[in-house]
């Protein structure tokens, strides 16, 4: 009995699905009539060389031909065909860790074995974007104990390469959980720690809700697109760098539940331990602090909760050998007067040059934070640690330093400046009680923040300042004068984000 | 200021995402780069009459015109425009309910309220795929409790039709949790039933996973793509109907639910029985039994499982006001002889008809069954009810009862002969001691069923048989000669499907 070969030919749909791999076939198919696949069936495309399980949609008849076998770009990278290639197609076969997402979902605590199974196979690609959406709902909402979130480090750990540091037994890392604009504190720390003679091999993440990420900014200053080589390059010569995480992957599997995570805003505690230590861990870190802004528009809003989770990151973290420590710190407004990569740049380049105007609370936390990293490093008293990093800043050593890291990125930009700016007045007299974290950053996104780095908006007030008619509330920047008319727009219709009483 | 307006013309993708509705947008228009839209972003589309919420997928930019928005099926259907159509685009709002969603997951219960707003709003499509997949996956898993159950059915009951009926003040239904191959009883016991004075308005559903459905079975016999109008009338007529569920979808919210459940191969109990309750609910039905199979390949595997799921459906029914009798049935083996569509028809009239060679489970079950749903209507004795049900087989009345039915519902079909044939013949001596059920549903499948109504299969043996070497197994039934080559090919990789032993 001969067997009859499920093939049809490749053909690319020009469709991102990110991560999840898609593919397109018509209804009327003979393999989907004969297989009886319909909508999201999971199914196994085999080339002589490479297995991958794709989710199937199912295409009008007119679409392509019946021979042709759609697929989305991570479906065709993964699988290395060409279009025109035959694609043999089956059933996907059963993965067996869903059979442990279902056993926490169950109720069940998992053991490290199912738990490193569960993220191999989702870094392996062999999840569908509803069952990772499953298996992150079943772990939310403090589903999972300690053991389990040490487990979950782990296996992300695992599930990426790792860098190492040859002779150097302590490997510095600072981290922010995030939520205030302008808290653009990294290439600040980073350059003062460094310069004290700190090992600290930093990646930041780019802006994916927000108007800038670290890498954003760093972007408007120098190349942050470096190779695992070259961040070992620009870290042997300097003891820091600034790079981009996402160039290198340190934790593959984190880049596929942070999609899906954030699609439901779930901020589940273990998942968030998990990805932040896990990734220290790859970039070969042994020591890192990690700032917890604490505040009503900040992403931790309780003390309580932010002592909860300060106390879970130093558990986790001791079980997996790093040693954490966690600083709650105010979350109450803004931090700077930039926001956008540009605009961030600028105040740093001043706190960096010591001038009179530079934004004090993003001097000061930046301080705050270099201190407790020198103090981890050799336990001298918190207070003598400030002083040095206070002396470190204002000798020009951590400008020296930071140039020297720009310079083995690949040389420093010059900042430039967008092509339409407006300065918008306040009408009324007063003090500003209140600024609206979360449309601010809106109002930034809106005028081309982060996708022109020159887009953003500066802050010419902050909580507490008085204003009489005709002060400078803040300056949007834009590069089309369409965005500029669509973020002014959204300001007149959202114009309480600054709240002016008395 | 004037508003820019974000608008692109309307492009149909030809590409079926069932329920959740897709939009495609190049990475380098306008609207992605201002708004900050990725893949996964939830947006709202809008032209002057309907507002939507779709899921963005994002296209290579030489896919179509940067003036373009490509639409799934769905999206174009829920948003009834028309090529070039000029699309308003901005963020999705925040859907409300979802914050019940996220409380359910952080482990609180849901009140009446909550649960009707989450139900609503997937039924008005507004969640995506993996926000269905996380409310699946936060409700699984015994973690709703009775009063969630009853609301939860309460509220897929309200996101439909309801079909009422008159002064009938009993209204009668059946349902099977299923898992067993040939197990199609339906349609003796709705025609013994009404045969005897009842009130059965029975829909039923088309296979999904296996070989046939009890619409499927019935499609080869007459048509049952029956609408609500329809459905009233030939209940008018002969007290009863074998209709297709899906054509007159009387919970909207289930098909949607369902979906995903299936996908994540999750049996929730409780969204189980809320399923199963609200359609008989909407179907106007008042008493209702439920034939769970208990058996090591049947859906529910233990006694003990049983019982307490027939306990739950016996609560929720009470509190939600319709009467649940639950039978547990031996699901041990296949039922009947025939697996697919034409076959699984011929097993019933030959019930119908008396025959001597009829398969004696199938017709045992149904009797059991409609004496049940007797001995619910007036109370007498379950014996007596036995009785009464087999007299009515054996009179003709079922039959001419069934042959009515057809009749009212557009009359009988004539069962078709499948294209190619192949009978399999037992090489080995010994008794059948097991079957497996889920690969024999496979192999029908792989021969046609149920998209080709006549191919499947039609067993001459069950568990229990003796056997000798050249005796008749099963004959495969195939339209094409691929087909059945394939599934041969199938059964001859997995030829334990059958254990020979002795």
């Amino acid at each position: 009995m001969a067997i009859i070969k499920h093939g049809l030919k490749a053909f690319s749909m020009g469709i991102d699905t990110h991560q999840e791999p898609v593919a397109y076939m018509r209804q009327d198919c003979h393999i989907c009539r004969s297989e009886g696949f319909g909508l999201n069936t999971r199914l196994l495309l085999a080339t002589e060389d490479h297995k991958i399980i794709v989710t199937l949609n199912v295409v009008r008849n007119e679409s392509f031909s019946e021979e042709q076998i759609g697929l989305s770009d991570i479906a065709q990278q993964r699988l290395q065909c060409i279009d025109g290639q035959v694609i043999s197609i089956s059933h996907a076969p059963i993965v067996p860790s869903l059979s442990y997402v279902r056993k926490k979902i169950f109720g069940s605590s998992l053991n490290g074995t199912e738990i490193a199974k569960i993220i191999k196979d989702i870094s392996n690609h062999q999840y569908s974007d509803i069952e990772i959406a499953s298996f992150l709902s079943a772990c939310a909402g403090q589903r999972l104990n300690i053991e389990e979130i040490v487990n979950l480090t782990r296996a992300m750990v695992s599930s990426g390469k790792k860098l190492v540091w040859g002779d150097h037994k302590r490997i510095f890392d600072k981290h922010c959980i995030g939520g205030l604009p302008g808290n653009r504190t990294t290439p600040l720390v980073v350059s003062i720690a460094s310069a004290a003679g700190l090992i600290i091999p930093k990646t930041s993440s780019r802006a994916i809700t927000s108007p800038a990420g670290t890498a954003d900014t760093m972007e408007s200053l120098t190349n942050v697109n470096l190779t695992l080589q070259e961040i070992e390059q620009v870290v042997d010569k300097t003891g820091a760098c600034l790079a981009w995480g996402g160039a290198v992957n340190l934790s593959p599997a984190d880049d596929m539940l942070i999609r899906i995570e954030r699609a439901l805003n779930l901020d589940g505690e273990g998942q968030l331990i998990a990805s932040v230590l896990s990734k220290k861990i790859a970039a070969g870190s042994t020591h890192s602090i990690i700032d917890i802004p604490v505040g009503k528009t900040a992403k931790v809003r309780s003390l309580t909760e932010a002592k909860r989770l300060s106390k879970m990151f130093t558990e986790v973290g001791k079980a997996c050998g790093i040693t954490i420590r966690c600083l709650l710190t105010d979350g109450s407004k803004p931090i700077g007067a930039g926001i956008g990569p540009a605009q961030e740049a600028k105040d740093i380049i001043a706190v960096f040059e010591c001038h009179s105007a530079a934004p004090q609370d993003l001097r000061d936390r930046a301080l705050f934070l270099s201190a407790n990293l020198l103090n981890m490093r050799n336990g001298c008293g918190l207070e003598e640690a400030l002083e040095e990093a206070t002396s470190i800043l204002y000798s020009g050593k951590a400008l020296h330093q930071f140039n020297e890291i720009l310079s083995a990125q690949g040389g420093k930009k010059t900042l430039g400046a967008a092509a339409y700016s407006h300065v918008e007045l306040a009408t009324k007299q007063g003090t500003v009680t209140e600024i609206d974290n979360r449309k601010l950053a809106k109002l930034a996104k809106l005028a081309g923040a982060p996708f022109s780095l020159n887009s953003g908006l500066r802050l010419h007030v902050n909580v507490g300042s008085n204003l009489t008619p005709g002060n400078r509330l803040f300056t949007l920047f834009s590069e089309s004068q369409g965005e500029m008319n669509y973020a002014l727009d959204y300001y007149l219709n959202n114009i309480k984000m600054f709240k002016i009483e008395g």
